[in-house]
């Protein structure tokens, strides 16, 4: 628990998400597998609340977010956001797109890494999620598509015309934000969308493979890498090498640096603590 | 027609393009087959007049430019670019290379999506046209070549050296621009240069295809998603979470988006109004 | 040489790097092969010195860095650096990570092309040696890492999770930051991580081919092409529009353009003056 801790209790029950934290390893899974984890109102609002608690306590060096039943995530409910955002007025939908963007920057700037595991559909803004988590674990029958355009809606949504560009070049991401085509594995790993492909029904356990050496490892250096990667993006170049400079510095005052140095010397692998 | 038109007259006659108009979907062709389509000042500054004439008319919700005969544009003429430039004074230098940087602007920068249809050559200037072109669909014969080292200029002419990078990363883009060596279709296709591969001899049919498409969808749709990627290229994160979130506000009150809903609930195919 | 040399003088001689400059282009080699060309404070700070020289004197039109032996660098010196590091207060800290970081922009800024010439490792500090060139000519032994996290520092050391994400897109870099899992030849072909990829063997041969070429080039142009894709990745689409333009008007007025013409007309190769 981070010593930064003040009076906000830590939430007891998370309603829209199942949640379960061991050794480090966070494991938010969308659990409404008859509907194909569908977002609604209540979920984004707690993930975008469960990711602030976890950035404040610390307890957390890495993050599974992962989808129960068929599919990783169909989006935003037709019914239940679609539906409810054409009574709104304009303070309202505001606020809807707020939150769902502010979920995408908790994700895109916690201090621990994300990784989504992806199988079946990450349709909406079920992709844009696996968009902004660090790492992609796909298996061979995921399917993203970014599908925003097909109901009318700006294919920039939650920071996707910002990320996509980044991840796969302006070309490719123009193509799959205008016409909301499904990308399916073999395209999305050679272009870039994914990080790792996974064997087919393995994403999750591949992923939670990929959080527990995470957390095990020099944590502070993996939150850092983090933090840099998000940071340099909006950076020119001479910032970002004083950034880097100035972060070298602070994590060779470190002790998982002085453990790697003490271990190479004695010929052992490193117990790192992840500071 | 826009209700934001003014005294300015629509221009009678395009001299040194050819242009139609039909049903929202502009087709722009360079016409000097016998010169493998090498662009003129008066092909530049006629791009660059048409462009602005169509943004602020309106009328049009996706355009396609291609090339007559051979190939799809050799670039700046040698005899009539060149030879005249070198007779020319800094300001009209100055103003010469601000026209072409004009006519990349409106491409990237006009309210509806741009398609590139490649055959043959697309060389030097020819290049960056089909670089700020929203798609570029290319058939087997494609063959860019971002010549302006080759004849002694910076391969960062009219944006490219902006573009490319974002397109196919920085390693490609100083590997094209500062050797100015050809791309063939195959190594363009794998770097993500082009959008889509046509079959051969029917780029300009492929690309028509996709213009009908995108002017007979949610055309309002689209051009936010490319005024959104055009931008958010240029911002940070968070500004571009808060651009997305705000356009979406925006048109989740518009025409289309109720209509997907209406659609959706009656489980018929949306009439999109591209409003 | 250029008229802008003031009082400072030549480095008589390079203690840390083997220098060599023929004709316009220098070849330097880490040459501490029994080490793996590992680097020392010395090596950069001779790398950041050297550079700065060559570009002050104007008298280098393209340099190729290579690694003697078996590999290309295995990056900072365990003994030497991080031993030496773990003694060191935060001033000193900070201005060891800022030399490194000075060799990076050095690469950037500098006004010739830099060709990394990579065979067997290229490893921590030599990989972001090798990305900070504008050529990475490889061969099929070559392997690169990013071993920072390995060591419990940050993945963005020397403007790493700058550049990374630029050349082969955030999802590949974040993963290659994070993790410092190495990558091989074909798969950095494949995220285009490498220029081009020589013959087992022929990475230093194909490099120094590349660099004759370019040094008996318009080297003007080169420079500039050089100038603006490191500019242009800090600038917006309109203001980077605008630097090609003046940047195209000055080198209108230049002789080789003019050469190029002149050369055109009469049907016979350019003979570049590199001005």
């Amino acid at each position: 628990m981070s010593p930064f801790t003040g009076s906000a209790t830590r939430t007891a029950d998370w309603a829209h998400l199942r949640v379960e934290i061991a050794d480090g390893v966070a494991t938010v899974t969308l659990a409404r597998p008859e509907k194909l984890n569908a977002l609604t109102f209540g979920a984004y609002a707690d993930l975008r609340d469960l990711l602030a608690e976890l950035s404040r306590e610390r307890s957390v060096r890495a993050l599974v977010l992962a989808g129960e039943g068929r599919g990783f995530c169909s989006g935003g409910d037709v019914d239940e956001i679609i539906g409810a955002t054409l009574a709104m007025d304009t303070a309202e939908l505001l606020d809807f797109n707020r939150m769902t963007g502010q979920v995408v920057r908790a994700i895109r700037e916690c201090p621990f890494p994300v990784i989504a595991a992806v199988h079946g559909v990450a349709a909406g803004a079920g992709a844009v999620l696996a968009l902004a988590a660090d790492f992609r674990i796909a298996d061979p029958s995921a399917r993203f598509a970014f599908l925003f355009t097909r109901v009318g809606l700006s294919g920039g949504d939650m920071g996707a015309a910002y990320l996509l560009p980044r991840i796969v070049g302006l070309g490719h991401a123009t193509r799959l934000l205008m016409l909301g085509e499904p990308v399916r594995a073999p395209e999305a790993e050679r272009i870039g969308l994914i990080s790792e492909l996974a064997q087919e029904g393995r994403a999750d356990e591949t992923a939670a493979g990929l959080a527990r050496r995470l957390a095990d490892g020099p944590a502070l250096a993996h939150a850092q890498t983090k933090a840099l990667l998000t940071a340099e993006l909006d950076m020119p170049l001479a910032a970002a090498v004083e950034l880097d400079a100035s972060t070298q510095a602070l994590l060779m005052n470190g002790e998982d640096y002085a453990e790697f140095h003490a271990a190479f010397t004695e010929k052992r692998p490193p117990k790192w603590r992840g500071r």
